[in-house]
């Protein structure tokens, strides 16, 4: 019998935590090892997460421990907090997965501008690679620090990236986006309380959010130019899912079909994303509780401008499920291990 | 003690019908003498909205006896049933306020175009005028048509007056909207049962929705060119309340402040478009169950693009509360009479 | 013209103060002289409650300012803080309606049992009276405290009033009620966070709210001995409103139409109970947003047992409507003044 | 390699039916073989549930076609359609697990009172067991129909089970459930309208719904003599889950613990039945997606009552979840095969 690899997870009681320890119990090649939470540290997850019971039963323990007991050590922390674990993690040999914003942003001045923190140990940002494995799968080779993309970005540049490849488009590229209130992470707040968020909708971090500087790095290696974009999120009173409406003035009067069948292409080796046929519409119901990104393709004939609809599970492809992806991948297992999520149909 | 006027309802089973039953019911100066309903006639009001046991009792009649009951008729009707209506009300020297879309659309050929109808009765349409009271008030005096607006333009409209008044835009307009389940109507379909569209989120008829043409007859009236928007609507999982985040280019680099102030003075007679202060977002809980539409400005400052997110509830000042105003402003009652609705907290 | 009563909200920005704010801007007998929050003092309201732009701007105060500035004092506070706000009421002559727990209990034993709390004086509990107005008007007469009724109380004893007058049952009462989110209040918790709220349904203080005692102090009242309840509350994840199914073993075999008889009879003279014809059944959707409790009589002809269901906004005549309906009566307004609110369709 | 077991579903466009083809596509041993669809007949199954894309496609097909391509059929057919299909796959010496209610009650009186059918083969109906797995697993040897069990049933007889087994019970049984709304089947109706059931609850079918016999059946056969309950179901605004709370009076003042033990012994050899330990509530957010039945239990020591809740995931342990338990116990595969899902957390 196969000997399985021992993961561990930092920062186990926040949401991707959680629902990365959920996926990776189901994972053939993986042990959970060790789990760590600052917050609830001695206390046993079947406690704060009554869903485990019967099922999973591990204290939380501290950091240090989940290191150490680990050969893949996934992290799940506030801004600043992963690239201490980081460098532990390389010391004692150990890979890591960086859920948060650690090593994401390749240049440091974009992390001083939008975190308002600086990188200390700038060593391990050069051993580190930033993938969403559809677009970077090929750097993966050799790092032991991988960046795991933030939820939005993932959504966006699966949404656009074969316009920028192709170089189709023209012009401005605008994005709005809708999340779920998972994606505002399991912190208390005003904003996220039942009767405040229940019923509402609006826009919040207009043009001011921190995932501005990451899509915007990863659309500009791909279109091998500076791209800006403008980015506007917004809440939906639901509590899993991400749809992103895009908006891209193309080039020339190129016919739906002809863009549709270079996104086919483009993703003909990639698994979880799903372009739909013309006339369907990306929905968060079709990709909730799995890996997939559903794109669909939209065209206003009279403006010539190309509507993308992305869609995600937050949770799944926009955290979780992308960083157990970005293991299988890291370690040669099957891209899908543990990753054939069915969605259910409500 | 000053007599009242008597005002029926056509379609009263309907969504923006029952509102407006119990927004006239709170009207000090209107008695409701007739409504109807094709799918209910002869039957109670109570029976098919228990809401308003013990406060109104009335048969569902025909159509013919609102009209003959009523000096102010509204219909709230599917596409081209309200010509014939109009007629009748015009012949019978009635007024009529209709809250369905045979009287938006100036030019015709955009009713064949989007709505696949004609004008039968074209005479009708010299004699209707269509109010978003906000920025065509002078426009009623001694008309007895009015075609009040949809919901999606009236948030959209709104929001993006001042800019095309003011010339201050260069290129084009993305709207990107968001409504909740009662714009769908109350008829039944796939669409909107519960267990489908709850925890959903998704675009629909992207580009192709009929509120298009309103929106750009609106927009080149004021902006005295045409103008050509990308609208793309999208179906919310909540009860009421629309948000439009409309994204513009401005001509030159003009400071947030600025436009906030021409925003302000735009609307400085308009009770019910309340301009938020800069740094608040418009959010549809605090514009929920009233005739307010809240209009807040952005500045993406990198692309010198404007967003403008306006929010109304649909119902309301997107249908009920917006033909009211248009009511009161055609008899000369005050514009907020039956409209003093506090939106509440939650 | 008639000069208004001047009254003052304690704990304006709490959910009840909040709903008690908007309803007291449109009752047209009193102005709203003052507010006041601890948490929030020297802010304007609108900046927490950003729905009242443009129609209620007012800082929050302190304590001591609204009772100077009030003829009548809301008091909208924890458990043991309305005690001495009651103290300078009485003592300056203001009267005091308390919508927390401090008036509500007779016997200081129920209060030291349930809230762990004191009666520190005395005498303003005798001079206090605890009244659902339908129950209880008669003896507001010449009360300078009114101890408005808690939420679930309301529900509960408005459904079983008729039965206990009249002495129709035998044996024990169970009571399993189901309240909306805004019943746990506007502090932050874990269960009231969206994401762990949403999509759940969960029972919580089986057999342990603090309602209990109140529900059989005021049944036990009714039925002239005492009577214990079994009470288990849930919580729904919507904004407003109670429902509680109320089984209730009949003495003999009542038919229902005798049963629905005494229940229109018992509340003849009662605008805001409204019981259901036979065959209907009591749903929040019919009272939200107003002061209705709605009523709905079941047999279970097998077991001879009657099940009552009876629903209320939890916010209005759960709290805030109420209080108002105290305060009518104890001023000899109309009983519905500021109370005419129709409940919307949805 | 094992070959796999051919199964097939008809009524898979069903919410059971299509729950069940997504749980079935991640057995490792059965292979779908064939779905069917009345509505949809000649449609793929992508086209329908858009969910499936990529991972799924099938063509819709007869009943027949399902029959002869399986091993075992599944039926989710509203009620009497079942019957005839028993007929066939009988014939045909195939397996039939009926989601609906015609294999579920013993006596043909009941099925005639609540369903207002007859049994028209009744040789089926010998041959045929009612199978909660955990209540009635030694049954299934040797039989080749089974009925599945209704989801109400299925929460409440294992809430109750233990203490009706252990004799520890006196006088009335009293059940109030809460239902998610697919609980209500993908039909459209004005009940399961999304903007009439968003924000609502109420009761419905109040000790009139189909399930009671099936309730009782079960119950007497576990207590060895005929049992009546009081049962009232309500509809609550979300997908998925059924929490009931069941009122029983204990015939001795037993300790809560000594209770909790005989419940622990009696589900200590079943996987999908989790007694809380004392001091915890069911609730539906746990049980989510998965076959979990999390039972809690609980005392009001004034009245000697045990208040027992119970939660399970209606599509999943109410329907297709419990339908692949019983497939397995059948076919001797490990009871959980097929349906390790960890419930999420969100």
């Amino acid at each position: 019998m196969e000997e399985k690899v021992n993961v561990g997870i930092i920062g186990a009681t926040g949401y991707a935590g959680v629902e990365l320890l959920r996926l990776l119990l189901s994972h053939s090649k993986v042990k959970v090892a060790a789990i760590s939470s600052k917050s609830y540290e001695g206390e046993n997850i079947q406690d704060i997460y009554p869903n485990f019971r019967e099922i999973f039963s591990s204290l939380l323990c501290d950091n240090d421990t989940v290191i150490d007991s680990s050969d893949i050590v996934f992290s799940s922390l506030p801004s600043g907090f992963s690239e201490p674990i980081a460098r532990q993690c390389v010391d004692k040999g150990k890979k890591l997965i960086d859920l948060g914003a650690d090593f994401r942003l390749k240049d440091e001045k974009d992390y001083k501008n939008w975190y308002n923190l600086e990188y200390n140990d700038k060593e391990l940002h050069d051993d580190s690679v930033y993938s969403i494995p559809e677009l970077h799968k090929d750097l993966l080779t050799g790092k032991s620090i991988i960046g795991n993309p933030g939820c939005y970005p993932t959504s966006i540049c699966l949404g656009i990236a074969p316009i920028l490849k192709n170089k189709l488009f023209d012009g401005d590229i605008i994005i709005d986006s809708k999340s779920g209130v998972t994606g505002a992470g399991r912190g208390l707040s005003i904003t996220t309380h039942f009767p405040e968020c229940n019923s509402n909708f609006s826009a919040y971090k207009i043009s001011q959010h921190r995932h501005t500087p990451e899509i915007e790095q990863t659309l500009s290696n791909i279109a091998g130019k500076k791209i800006n974009v403008t980015f506007v999120p917004h809440l939906i009173p639901i509590n899993r899912g991400i749809l992103s409406t895009i908006y891209v003035k193309l080039k020339k009067c190129s016919g739906l079909l002809d863009v549709y069948k270079i996104y086919v292409d483009f993703y003909s080796d990639c698994k979880f994303v799903r372009v739909l046929p013309v006339g369907s519409s990306a929905s968060i119901k079709n990709v909730k509780y799995s890996n997939y990104c559903d794109v669909s393709l939209h065209l206003d004939k009279i403006n010539n401008r190309l509507i993308i609809c992305s869609a995600i599970d937050n949770t799944v492809k926009g955290a979780a499920g992308q960083a157990i992806q970005n293991m299988n991948l890291m370690l040669g297992f099957d891209e899908d291990e543990g990753l054939n999520l069915i969605p259910p149909a409500f």
